[in-house]
């Protein structure tokens, strides 16, 4: 079956914007991945409350400013710091196995 | 405490890359959000399993390329989705209670 045309622009845009999502992770997985090695090499502690206290309210006004469910933003946010907290822990074990 | 400055770098970028996260979501929700209007009217149904199939596929293969990890990716696409249902239903029940 056809899909409508109106429809079909519209996947089409969020297709787009799918890729541009999985890029921009991509990259920001690369950062939080040099902040960890970095920690480690600086024997600094793994987490910082107050660095994330910040995120957490700068995300959340730039969610309202683009329209966007503020908490919906911490949410997101809660979501990726998770599976950072996961690449650190995977890296630790490497370390410790390889040590 | 004054931040080391290759981690302040670091954290620079990472809040660049989430201010571009949270405004792409937001350009997102507003496709989603126009689906569900024009399926509505449209009078289609407002899931379609072949479509979430394609799409699970595509940024696997797009994380893949972006040394992203591919479950990651589908667990993300799995979360983003939640939410859009989450406004489907909003919208809904906004509707109802305007009939």
């Amino acid at each position: 079956m056809e899909t409508q045309p109106e429809l079909q622009a519209l996947r089409d845009s969020i297709d787009n914007l799918d890729a541009a999502l999985v890029h921009i992770l991509a990259e920001r997985f690369k950062c939080t991945q040099r902040v960890g090695e970095l920690k480690a090499r600086l024997d600094l502690p793994s987490s910082d409350a107050a660095r994330e206290r910040q995120q957490v309210e700068r995300l959340r006004l730039l969610a309202r400013a683009a329209n966007l469910d503020p908490d919906f933003a911490e949410k997101f946010l809660a979501f990726i710091i998770k599976e950072v907290i996961r690449h650190h822990e995977t890296a630790r074990v490497r370390a410790d196995s390889s040590s």
